[in-house]
């Protein structure tokens, strides 16, 4: 009936999306095929995992936002394998989809360094779902403080500990030390939420190191000024219920989560080529896969390098010029056309750190403060799917920012799970928990 | 230290809620005791099920709606029964929260009739959990469908069933039609959403019952206007996964939702009176409990007549005048004046039927279509807890007004769920199926 050619995309990440965006309303037939119904907006998710947004602002179903495009199909379906030889990639229920092309494009998870089983007591933050878990944990870690202070008339002091000092690391750090000094301060009757500590481990000398050493320095400053503990050169022996190993020492804490490690999504390993030590595939300059020159794997699942030697680095602009590079190469072969080889063009870089507090590296430009959180503000809505999110967000902030409330305070999960909750939470070993010892615990911040 | 009594409410609805806030600031300690952090607005609650509103719009922490209250401390527990002898309420956990009084206000939850094991396959709505889990199928329906279209080149036409003609039926058959016509009939390529079927079961002669005979037709008649056929006299004898049995012949579904029956919280035979066959508790006219004048039973766990001899219907607005009439009473008794007797003041109702149609009876006018569902509106609205959420939904209904799209449309849970839903969506053993013969399978609505 026709000899379109068929495009198969796997996975509706800024990778998978941006090239499905790129190939809207061309000459080819698209199939994108994601196991969530929606596209995250992944910058934003530390806020849902705080409280400050809901689910639905900052995801939106996937064939929603495409649903102009007339030639692209939306799947919902877990791709387990491929058949390379007959070009057919495999879904979870043994169907097949077949292709003429293949843009793999299934992103990365955390990673535990082999130790998986810390997941449990340690979760990280990639979907939806781990920041309404990450959410109910930090919630539920001050109600349950706030019930023992009543039914007990004490409490332990509440510890969040975070593990890794890049971007999601800071961004969850600041935003609980927010929380807890600001939020929650007034709803807490028996307890002093602005008591919590917050300690942050960095294994390297320095907090956010792809930026400069002086921005890193001053996000250790701001972080800091939130009353954050950060503590760099400290690497994560081990983890249990209730506690965190560091440094040979046993450190209660009521939440740990997790900010570090990245593994590439186990397709790669399907595709039978080379990886590297995360899992992501090495591939072509135009990011095809060697030996397959129809296969793309692109953003956190590809490894390539910029011109200058360094690594294309696993963050959603590169994800998303992959994904239009992509595109375009193969709408410039169907006319005959050569492909063009992927370039990473770096438009800057910027973290935020807490309300009003972000370091920025844009246009040659190092803001700090302030300034690089009003950047950070405005390109993160400007770039936010969606009008009707974009508004619903900018009312939640500044109703957040007005009234220093946190709107989206749910603990979800029926009651035995609640149940489940408190026993882990009452897990902790008192006995064999020691406290940090030199410090003492101090309040996080006190512009109440 | 004091000589102030201590109010223990059990239960953080409307009931429960509406007694605290009359306490609010008053010489009495209160504790206020739910298994989850948030009120929710449960009128609004089936908009959660069909993607119309997000959670955390109609849901608010218990904490954060009281945090004005100096004399009053929310705990997150579960109450699982109580020593009447020594005057305290007993957590899961084994503590014990002593009282002077104590008001019981722990709702109702749907009931089986005796076929609890129905509920895996027919979901009810109650809680914020349920609405997401009742969104997730009714997406994932959609969804399972346009992938077998595609795969396949085939697909069963969708069939929704709702089980109960009251309120909370009307508003999920009416809302689910308005999704197929609507809100997802662009977004799906594979597909006519349009041609899903809803159907509404309903045992009696009409549905919403406790409406006056002409408003049962007239929203008899605005339901088949958005295209759910409504069969009355209809009673269901089975359910079983992906089908439903009515006078003997067995239909065909692919979701199906209960909104029939009330069991009132197991709390009520903790108490060790009598309660009628709903679990509900037959209290004194001060709504206490028999042999206990200082524990009160309200909301839809109480059991009482009005001066008419009807009972008093289990509806919100019940709830919250029994809430306030009880803090009132013991207020009046530590003052040492006389209780008094509880009085229901019927303030009329309405139920909303769909976009623009609903019925009310209010002030003793009769409502119907636009008219009844403007009243319903602005009145839901005014009566949602917290101005933000006002602001928000009032937003988002707007939004989805004006572009016709729903906007919490997330399908969330991890693959192993969806691999489970998938499995479970294809258990329909189609041979012994019957689609409802006598009828064409039509399409719900052609105004696109």
């Amino acid at each position: 009936m026709t000899d379109r050619k068929k495009v198969v995309i796997v996975g509706g990440g800024f990778g998978g999306l941006w090239a499905a965006q790129a190939l809207a309303n061309k000459p080819v037939d698209v199939t994108l095929v994601d196991r969530k119904n929606h596209h995250v907006f992944q910058p934003l998710l530390y806020q849902v995992a705080t409280a400050v947004l809901s689910p639905g602002e900052i995801a939106q179903p996937i064939r929603r936002i495409l649903h102009s495009a007339k030639n692209i199909e939306v799947i919902l379906g877990e791709v387990v394998g491929f058949d390379l030889m007959n070009n057919s990639a495999l879904l979870e229920d043994g169907s097949e989809v077949g292709f003429d092309y293949l843009i793999v494009a299934a992103g990365a998870r955390h990673a535990y360094f082999g130790h998986d089983d810390w997941e449990v007591s340690a979760p990280g933050l990639k979907t939806i779902e781990d920041a309404v878990e990450i959410r109910s944990r930090v919630l539920l870690a001050f109600e349950m403080a706030e019930r023992d202070a009543y039914l007990k008339g004490a409490y332990d002091p509440l510890n969040f500990i975070v593990v890794g000092g890049g971007p999601t690391g800071v961004e969850l750090a600041g935003a609980i030390a927010d929380i807890a000094t600001q939020a929650l301060a007034n709803d807490f009757k028996a307890i002093d939420t602005r008591k919590a500590r917050v300690i942050l481990f960095e294994g390297s000398d320095r907090v956010l190191g792809t930026f400069t050493p002086d921005l890193s320095e001053s996000a250790k400053s701001q972080l800091e000024s939130l009353g954050v503990e950060v503590r760099l050169n400290s690497y994560v022996d081990d983890i249990a219920p209730g506690r965190v190993k560091v440094g040979g020492e046993w450190i209660h804490c009521d939440v740990v989560l997790w900010a570090t490690g990245v593994a590439a999504s186990s397709l790669g390993k399907q595709l039978g080529v080379e990886t590297d030590k995360a899992g992501r595939v090495f591939v072509e300059p135009d990011l095809s896969l060697p030996g397959h020159p129809n296969i793309f794997v692109i953003g956190d699942m590809a490894s390539i390098k910029q011109a200058n030697g360094e690594p294309v680095p696993g963050v959603s602009p590169a994800a998303m010029q992959m994904g239009t590079t992509t595109a375009k190469n193969i709408l410039a072969e169907l006319k005959g056309k050569p492909r063009n080889e992927f370039e990473y063009v770096n438009k800057g870089s910027m973290a935020t750190i807490g309300r009003k507090k972000a370091i920025a590296d844009v246009f040659g430009l190092k803001l700090k403060g302030f300034v690089a959180w009003v950047f950070w503000l405005v390109l993160h809505v400007f770039f936010l799917i969606g009008f009707r999110n974009r508004f619903l967000v900018l009312t939640d902030w500044f109703w957040a920012y007005m009234t220093r409330e946190r709107s989206a305070r749910l603990i979800t999960g029926d009651a035995e799970e609640l149940r489940e909750a408190i026993k882990f939470l009452k897990a902790k070993p008192a006995s064999e928990v020691v406290s940090t010892s030199s410090r003492q615990p101090k309040s996080i911040n006190s512009n109440r």
